[in-house]
């Protein structure tokens, strides 16, 4: 398998996490969204909407979208099983992480960052500012959720990490980013220190991947 | 099961889909989000976050997150299922799904449309256009990626409709709200029209609920 990744996309940190939890092999191939490498001809035949993440399978099918091709790794591949096995776990797995993928993550990427300076003629401090607000408001639901679960924890749904992980540790990471006040979430950062801990996983950071900068 | 359902809001219409799409038994509660009962304890109690939808099960457990109950309906429900049963196709499937359910609702949701009035000091009419921006680039993709599609159609992924009718005929909705240029769509038009057609599919409707006005 290939994935199309970009190291500070945290969409791509998503998939590259899961990859890493499910034991895979996989050959990263890198896609300089701040130089518009995706947006050229070259990556467009790949990926149409110039998109990373892609996940390319060895038969040459692509698959877009980080919480398809997560589902999807876990339904095909051996190893750790990301979402618990009991339909309202699993469902509670969902539930977290698309507090992170659907409430928070999509009001502060780079696209949504771009329009906020044009058109709209917001400066960078206030398209941070943005981006912290949403990050923080997420975290605040999340850290709740996680503090009356009746998983002791560190991580989010049991004695491993699995889909909710890959969703809190990129967003940790945009939080940061962005300025956003991670310190005021011990819960999660409890989650991403156990995380990071686990064999394999180091490599899949951003700050691990070659073109990193 | 119990449904807290808004009749204007597009995940709550997203779950009601679903839940008509599998022929299943509900009461649906409204909340009334723009009188604010979504903020007062007596909704608090059921759900700590104001959120809705929340699908309460016969059991009492409550369920958050329109993605995360529609795979649990689909998990646990008999009927037609919503998600393809191949792998691939799944991923398929949650791919169309995300396009609305992460690139394009996120940010036409109404907190999102009162931040860029308050405190970013945009008029009504610019948090419109921001919305139907992001709107018709999310349609843009759905379109062409139904087009480029081996299914022949009206739906997207077989004979039937399933989990990405359960998104695109809600964000269809927000996109006529918002002044969205939704004829631009006619694959995306002719499967909603598709869609409304199935038996028990009218009663999901936003216009449909008792509390619509």
């Amino acid at each position: 398998m290939k994935l199309y990744s970009y190291w500070r996309s945290g969409t791509s940190y998503r998939v590259r996490l899961a990859l890493a939890l499910k034991g895979a092999e996989v050959d990263i191939v890198p896609v300089n969204l701040a130089a518009g490498e995706h947006r050229e001809d070259a990556f467009r035949s790949i990926n149409p909407q110039g998109l990373v993440p892609t996940l390319e399978l060895d038969d040459g099918t692509r698959l877009s979208q980080s919480p398809a091709i997560i589902e999807y790794l876990d339904e095909t591949l051996p190893g750790p099983k990301l979402l618990p096995s009991n339909p309202l776990e699993r469902a509670r797995a969902r539930h977290l992480a698309a507090l992170i993928g659907c409430d928070v993550h999509p009001l502060q990427n780079l696209r949504v960052q771009r329009y906020l300076k044009d058109p709209l003629g917001h400066d960078q401090d206030t398209a941070h500012q943005w981006s912290a607000h949403w990050i923080e408001a997420g975290f605040e639901a999340l850290e709740a959720e996680l503090n009356a679960s009746n998983h002791a924890g560190p991580f989010a749904m049991g004695e491993a990490p699995g889909v909710v992980e890959c969703y809190v540790l990129p967003q940790l990471f945009g939080g940061r980013r962005f300025g956003a006040e991670v310190e005021r979430f011990p819960r999660l950062l409890e989650l991403e220190a156990a995380t990071l801990a686990v064999p394999g996983v180091q490599a899949a950071t951003p700050n691990a991947q070659p073109e990193a900068g």
